[in-house]
């Protein structure tokens, strides 16, 4: 190993504890951003964030959006050449209700020892503040070590990715050339298991449906009516039903028209961590895949494209029994895409599979927000190369390229406004309990993010823009 | 005519004034049985109906039950060997919010002239204080003329009929004996329409059930779980399609066993009704029956079992859209019983053919009330018989034998305890609003009701009981 990467290393080590120190004073700012209540806590989050971050050497400003504000920050480096990275995350949390359902209080942050390992409980302390942090003191390592950073670097931190970064496609646009970057650095994912990294390669897109049946023109006694009269349930149960072929796949004609098969390479090496998927399940009290016969979980999870019911609502909601023929009834549907599926076509397509089975006394209206298509990372990126090389240097092991069926909308954006790739990588597990009461992040997995970080930009500095 | 129906029609229509200025002040209490508020009024109610029988020449008393009380009135005929008749009403009403949208307050009755007839406008008027008052002022009109009335005659007034009769049956029990008699008569139905009179010959009996789905042992995020985790909501939608074919007849094996075609006759009587049927479907924005093919609408409402959802619920019920996976799917059912099938076969078959649909990660529980089967009177009941005389002489046109989907429980529970069959005639039209605002009823049917009711009761004096 160098005597560079010795040195940063050490350094980790030795700032760790101020690091968490630093750490904790973020998280103790409740940052919530879908909460109004807390916009004057967002705007704090972000005034300490810059100050921080100004601390560690950058230029950094507090910059205004239409929502919460956004952190920038630069520190270039004195090579040139040097490829130009941009570092994405968000200070804002979700909220932490119900309150009484924490050990501790949500943002008062306290390092708990379990099993002979220190973890850090907190509101935000993986999502996304922790995350971050495994970044930030890997920069202050490698300036502490060598006076400068291998790379041109942009910080940007966003204060809406829990409310859906509803303003940062208007922010990225307004400051592109100032964003100009080589690649995008994203540290908001998680790793495949305890001992594995990751790096997520592929988003699926995502479309919402929003269905509404009308049969009667108002609520009739099932009792007068019933077996007669239309049940806009009973057809909404049976288009539902349609959605679906006895194979589990999505029945709508040209649903898949577009995708594309997995290469058998990869199949082959997603075949290796299927037995991991299926803790997944088993997790949540299942031991069956719903999805396509004939795939791996895997496969399903990240290269199908998958149609999921979110809600239906209609007629007597109980407690009590009401002999309700009800007029209306609604669900509401989440269509993931993949690579190869144009949200707008898709979503013509389901409204027509719908609308054709309906019977003449049934009417439809349809609702959706406009939806976005799938995101891939192509394999062979560059930077995703050299982030494969340095993780399974610093963790033994390859990391999987993983795939995932949430969104980061900043990722999208990024791609298509500044025309950049997303290099996603992450250091959470499922037991952060992120969006969940209790979060936390284990402190060496802050001491590996960091010195994962400091491989992976000492690997971009090495080579060209 | 005979001078003693001329002599009492007579005084129908002398005594209708004071006859409706009766019904007002009971219109007047308040009596709504299904909230605890309004307890003091039911029994006001009572009270005032006890009062009014005897004054009729009744005697008669409020009685306790483990609800609101009943009234019991006794009149003997002087004359052996006529029937004993039993009066089925209640005095117990709808609740009438929201009161803004009455256009006169719902318990201060008033007269509305419309198209030059009189209507009487009030909670109640219809169902079922004016109902009955068709009866009690054929009581008054026999006993001016005659001085007695031809048959023996038991008045049970309950006051919890609106909210599903919950202590008659015990109370029935209790009385057995002071309630023997040889036919019930109910006056709590409808019309044909304006100009033909019916009697109603059959009600569904009926079951509630609910199924409760659970997938996963929690919500899940669609896109982390989407398209590989079962989804409870899509397995309802599929299970609940199954329950009926392409000819809309219910899928359950063994459900129609038992099940009786309508004899030829009858259906050809249905057949020549059939306009009208159609009518109640337009009247709601209905152009299609959706019941079984080739059948009329009149024998799916009357003489064929259905199944109704009558709510899902599950997931997101919005505004906003998430992406939930939800663990817990719920839905409710009515079915609707014909004569010939047995509630607890029907449940049993009914949740097997559920239970055998599901997935292996989909665990379902049922709940359901007890059900009770249809009850059917035969036509050849010798009562019934003479009802259809009378209501043709009143009326000039035969009545129709009709069939309801919706249950009486009173009518029920007299068979089933008393032993008798009850004949149902009504003058309710489906313009009366029950259970609506601005409910009312036609001064005229009124009087023609209490001239029906005079017939009717004076040709039961003329045969044996």
């Amino acid at each position: 190993m160098s005597d560079l990467l010795e040195t940063a290393f050490a350094s980790v080590d030795a700032e760790l504890d101020r690091s968490v120190e630093s750490l904790f004073a973020l998280v103790r700012v409740p940052s919530v951003s879908s909460d109004p209540a807390y916009a004057g806590d967002c705007r704090d989050a972000a005034t300490m964030l810059s100050h921080m971050l100004e601390g560690l050497g950058f230029s950094a400003s507090v910059r205004e959006t239409a929502g919460h504000p956004c952190v920038i920050a630069h520190l270039p480096s004195k090579k040139a050449g040097v490829p130009k990275v941009l570092f994405y995350g968000h200070y804002d949390v979700q909220p932490a209700e119900p309150f009484e359902t924490w050990q501790s209080p949500p943002f008062d942050p306290v390092r708990v020892e379990r099993d002979g390992a220190t973890s850090l409980v907190g509101r935000g302390m993986a999502d996304d503040k922790g995350q971050m942090w495994t970044f930030f003191q890997a920069c202050q390592a490698l300036l502490r070590t060598t006076g400068e950073l291998p790379v041109d670097l942009t910080v940007l931190v966003e204060g809406e990715e829990e409310a859906g970064s509803a303003s940062l496609e208007q922010f990225l646009r307004e400051n592109r050339d100032e964003l100009a970057c080589d690649v995008a650095f994203v540290c908001d994912s998680s790793m495949w298991d305890e001992v594995t990294p990751a790096i997520t390669c592929s988003l699926k897109g995502l479309l919402h449906e929003r269905v509404t049946l009308i049969g009667p023109n108002q609520d009739l006694h099932s009792g007068l009516y019933g077996g007669v009269a239309t049940n806009p349930l009973r057809v909404m149960a049976r288009v539902l039903s349609a959605l679906h072929d006895a194979d589990g796949k999505v029945a709508i004609p040209g649903f898949y028209d577009g995708v594309r098969e997995v290469a058998p390479t990869v199949l082959g090496r997603w075949r290796e961590l299927e037995f991991s998927a299926w803790d997944v399940l088993s997790g949540v009290g299942l031991s069956h895949s719903a999805g396509e016969a004939g795939r791996t979980v895997l496969e399903q999870l990240w290269a199908r494209p998958a149609i999921d019911i979110n809600g239906i609502n209609g007629g007597n909601a109980g407690p009590g029994e009401r002999s309700v023929l009800p007029s209306v009834a609604t669900a509401r549907l989440s269509i993931r895409l993949v690579d190869g599926q144009d949200p707008q076509r898709i979503r013509a397509l389901f409204r027509e599979f719908i609308s054709r089975q309906l019977p003449e006394d049934c009417s439809v209206s349809f609702a959706g927000s406009e939806g976005y298509p799938a995101i891939a990372v192509p394999e062979e990126n560059k930077f995703l190369q050299l982030a494969v090389g340095a993780l399974s240097d610093e963790w033994g092991r390859q990391p999987v390229l993983q795939g995932t069926g949430g969104a980061i909308p900043a990722v999208r954006f990024m791609k298509d406004i500044l025309g950049v790739d997303s290099v996603m990588v992450g250091f959470g597990l499922s037991g952060d309990a992120i969006h969940a009461p209790n979060e936390n992040y284990g402190l060496e997995r802050l001491r590996k993010g960091a010195r994962s970080w400091v491989r992976i930009l000492e690997a971009c500095g090495r080579v060209e823009g």
